[in-house]
């Protein structure tokens, strides 16, 4: 079976999403994304809203896993609360939809993308384009975030296959 | 109609709940207790445990509104962004259920609760007790908490119909 990834960072405000399958060895992107929703919505609207557009793209793109983002730094408990709030909905979705979900520090992304921790954000950004043969800038950072930890997936992937 | 509430303590490990319903002018319990979800799974597996058993618990009783109590303070960051995540649960399944959903800051429901905001734990469990006319001792805190704040919440009806 042809193994598709689900890339999601998640966000209350904005999701990021990305969509990469694996085509003669290599991980190519097939779409990305992010989902956003009213900030004039009620939040209980806004994570209802994300529950429908997750379902949207699960039936479009048919993953055959997901891999989301772990959450860990916040400037304040309020917004990790909120933001927590959403992923409990993200992971929900996967879980009723009968996908594995696989979850990662940034830092794992990180490392699983450059081989240390410390690159920069536009840095991964023009690596994660690279690893993927996109000639285009992606222009959303959270879809970029998206795709990023849906390689560091799949990557993990393989090296679980073969050792 | 007759109004029925279901107060929710939301938890990750332990999630309080307990139904109310109002009769001849008064809230009467109906029921409550604390759903748990064992350590031993993994967590998105407890998210979807808890969406099925909150799904059960709204088919039986048939509750008209949700009552959710506010998160606020936690010891760590980690803990916050994982009851986040089963509040994010709890909410959904509201509104998938399309019941609307009202939420109290753990001061607010105090507050409703005694007229002032400095509670110890005991006497609202007490209070709650009377209030509702339950002859036993709430046997769960985080049942007590929940239908707490379902009593919140029928008290804000009340007074939202009287203003």
């Amino acid at each position: 079976m042809k193994e598709i990834i689900l890339g999601i960072d998640p966000g209350f405000g904005r999701v990021g999403w990305g969509v990469i399958e694996k085509e003669k060895g290599d991980w190519k992107c097939v779409a990305y994304g992010c989902i956003e929703t009213p900030m004039t919505d009620k939040f209980v609207d806004r994570l209802a809203d994300l529950h429908r557009q997750l379902k949207l793209l699960i039936k479009k793109y048919h993953p055959t896993r997901v891999a989301v983002e772990d959450l860990f730094f916040f400037k304040n408990l309020k917004t990790a609360i909120k933001v927590g709030q959403a992923r409990g909905v993200i992971l929900l979705t996967a879980v009723e939809n009968k996908l594995p979900v696989d979850e990662f520090t940034p830092l794992q992304v990180k490392q699983a993308m450059t081989g240390y921790g410390r690159a920069e954000k536009c840095q991964m950004q023009r690596l994660v384009g690279m690893l993927l043969g996109l000639k285009e800038k992606i222009k959303s950072d959270d879809a970029a975030d998206a795709l990023a930890v849906a390689l560091c997936a799949g990557q993990s992937l393989w090296v679980k296959k073969i050792l």
